[in-house]
Formats: C-alpha cells, structure tokens, sequence
C-alpha cells in the first residue's frame, strides 16, 4: 500500500522541472509539503538574484502537494490559481518553500505558503515571498 | 543611444533561468511584449504537460517587460506581485506569453498577460493562464 | 419560462446589499453583466471618495453574474476568489462595473472586470479598477 | 499629540461605508487592526449570507489599518491590490476581520487578514475568508 509520502515523492520525482531546477522535496507532512533549491547561476534573474519564475515553481508545487495530503482517495490535485508577492531580492545559497493547507473542503483547498532563504545553519531567513493558492480535488482516471 | 527594445534584450539575456528554459522574447513594442516557448520534456510536471511554474516564469517576465517599456526615465522595474489563473492543461509543441501595460502609474504599473499553446500555423489556441500583476517602478542606481 | 436575465434579475434583487449600495442591474448578455452605481456620501472611504469596498462589491457582483450566464442549467454559482487592483481614486458622480467571461469549463468559470467612473455624458473615463476572478459551478438543490 | 490608535480611529470615523455596514473597529496594535460587523439583512447575498462585498470591505479596511501601524512618520496608506479566498457561507450573527502586517517595507506593506463568524460565546468560528493585500505608503500632504 502506497502512502501519501510515497505517492507525492514519487509524483514529484516526475516533474521534469523540478529536476531541471535541482529542486528537492524535504517533507511531507499531513497538510505541509516543503520544498528545497540550491541556488545556481542557471536559475537567475538579470541582477543574478534567484528568478521569481523559480521560487513560484517550488513554492506552487509545496502548496498543490499539501492539498494532495487532503485531498479525499481517488482523487487528485491541480491548481486553479495562485497569487504570490515578491517581498525581497532573493539572494541566499539555498531556499526553502513551505506550503500548508488552511482549508480542505470537498471541491477546493485553500493553501499559504512562504519561501525563504536559508542562512549558513540551516534557520529559514525573512520571508522573500508570500503565496495564496486554490487547488482543486479532481477524480483520477481508471 | 540603447533603444527600450535593446534594452530589455539585453536584460533578458542575463536571465539564466530564461536561457534553461530555452525562452526567446519574440516581440518587443509599447506596452506590450511577447516571449514564445517550445515544449521540452525537462520542464514537465508529473502528467508530462508544461509546469505551471514555466508557464508562470514566461508570463511573469513578459508583464515586467511590457511595464519596462513604460517606465520613466532613470527607472527599472521589480514584479510586486502577481496572480494566475490556470485554466486547461499546457499541451502543446510550443507556447507565447503576451503580456500588456494596462495601467502605467509614476509608482506602480499593472499589467495583464495570457499564455497560449501555438497551433501548428503558428496561431494562438484556447489561453492556457491569465495573469494580473503589479509592477514597481525603482530608481536605478548611479 | 424564466430566461437567463429574469434569473439574474431576481437573484440581484435579493441581494440587500445591493439595495444598501444603492447598484442598479443595468446589462445582461450572454458572457458579461454591467451594474451602475451612483456615487454617495454613505459609501465613502475618508478623503470622501467611493470606497474600496463599494468598487469591490459592484465588480465582484458583475463577474459572478457574467459566469452564471455561462453555468450549465440546473447550477448555480458561487465566487471561490477574487484578486483586485485598485488603480486610482474612485471619484465621480456614478460608477459602471463590467464583468466578463474569459472562460467557462464545467466546473471553473474564470471573469475578468473593470470598474470605471462615467463622465457626465456616460461615457466610462479611465479604469479604476482591474478584476480576475475564479466562480465555481454548484449543482442546484431540489 | 495623537497616537496611531487616535489616528486610525479618526479615519474610520470618516469612512461613510464603515457607518452604512455598521461597522466598528475593536482593536488597534502594532501591525494587527480588527473589525466586527454584526449581521443584517441589508448586508445580504441573494441567500441571506453575509454579501461578500461587505467580508471582503471589513476585512480590506483591516489590513489597510494594520499597514497603517507600520507606515513611515508623515506617510498614510493606500491599498494597491488584494486576493481574497472566500471559503464558506458567511452564516452568523457577527463577524470579525483580521487583518495583520507580515512585511513592511519603506514603499510596500504586505498583510494578511481572516474572517470568522463569531460563535455565541464570543470565540471566532472556521475562517470564512483568508486576504492577502499589497499596501503602499503614499506622502501626506502638507
């Protein structure tokens, strides 16, 4: 039998983009999924900081699997919509993303998630964004 | 003398994330810019379409553009925020992000945007996402 | 046989809201809704004009109705979120809300709005505000 | 001299809309402001809840006031933009907005805001609604 941590590590190893970013899914939790990246030159914006484009990657997948943890059996996530706001440069060695479910209901989940940098002993610094997100139950094929 | 269009190219080449993608900014003019996208297997989600969070890059960094090209002399402009509708899977071979200044204040500029697979001619099919974004004007530096 | 504007019509007309508001229903068609609203000393914000919450409440109204236009028959509809942009001070005599279809899937109906002041002669001036909002389908009781 | 709370009161004071909802600020610190609204029909949605347009006024008046804590000496507050969840029926007999600051920039201040209805004994119910607002510091005149 296939656990919730199982089902969203082996889902997410699927992601071709998480790949492509060097993302890494470091816990899974009832209602909390957090997400980790290294920075890298690849992944900037013009002034070298770490894209928006980046950090809303890992931080939208950390809140679509915290609504899959949820989400009730036979069913699947996908995200209607998110708003995020970019509250700081995003400069560090490594980010983290934490999503986390404020509403579960039947049809939609209601997600917050923030991104931070990590500083040199691993604590989380300021927040450098902020995310709302809805996701919705959808019924898996087969 | 740097033209807005050289500008915003020049920008738009130091963005590492835009070259792992393998975005190209397609269409520079006032008020609006366009950054077209093909399909690739290393920027999938788990069901194989494009991820939302490249789908988002390419929008998010069209809307800045399309802001930048309305920003005051001496200015550069940061992403506030942004808030995105997914609205169908991203299938297709390739994809264009346009996005549009629909209001340029001294401070702040908002902007919408819409994603769209390219049908084989070339043409834009159903949107895929639409964005709302606020934009900051910034004093650059020296 | 109750047509698709006698329905809007009624419902609107159970909103005390908006006979509090003092909103007038003004358009119906099939994607998109207007509602009027004049201005009034007991809408205002403190510098005296209309307040954010008034603009919301018209907009919002309009979005919802233009999604159910779009709803398939025997639902109705319920705004899940909204995300608004206000863009200048809302100063005027009176005060139209648009609100549009951008696309209605079977479960998701996604509007955008814009809220404008009307210049003496009807015609709207520039946008206040800017709307996107996300409506879900309900199936009908009884 | 007057004090933020003094200040914050003022300014309610003169909001006509906040009168019209009937209103009242409960509370005032440091980067959090509340407000209560007791329930009516004349603040209705066609089903006899509490319209959205009035949960979504109070609790948008909350954030901006929680802003409003944090602004700059000679700065007041403006409300940029905000996305707001409504997660369900706005079903009792008074409600309460929380709106608090989770960043505060020298331009921008982010806050977060919830509605609860609230229960007969005075303590909040399940969250009604969730806010995520971008507020900006605007220089008083004179």
């Amino acid at each position: 039998m296939t656990t919730i941590a199982e089902r969203i590590t082996a889902s997410f190893n699927k992601q071709g983009l998480m790949t492509t970013l060097g993302a890494e899914l470091s816990h899974v939790a009832d209602g909390e999924v957090q997400i980790t990246l290294p920075s890298s030159p690849h992944l900037s914006q013009q002034h070298g900081y770490l894209h928006a484009g980046a950090i809303t990657s890992i931080v939208d997948s950390a809140c679509g699997y915290a609504a899959l943890t949820k989400a009730p059996d036979g069913f699947e996530v996908v995200t209607a919509e998110f708003k995020i706001n970019l509250m700081r440069p995003a400069l560090g060695k490594a980010f983290i993303a934490i999503g986390k479910v404020q509403n579960a209901g039947r049809l939609l989940t209601v997600c917050t998630g923030e991104v931070h940098a990590l500083n040199d002993d691993g604590t989380p610094g300021k927040p450098i964004a902020l995310i709302q997100a809805t996701i919705v139950n959808i019924r898996q094929d087969g």
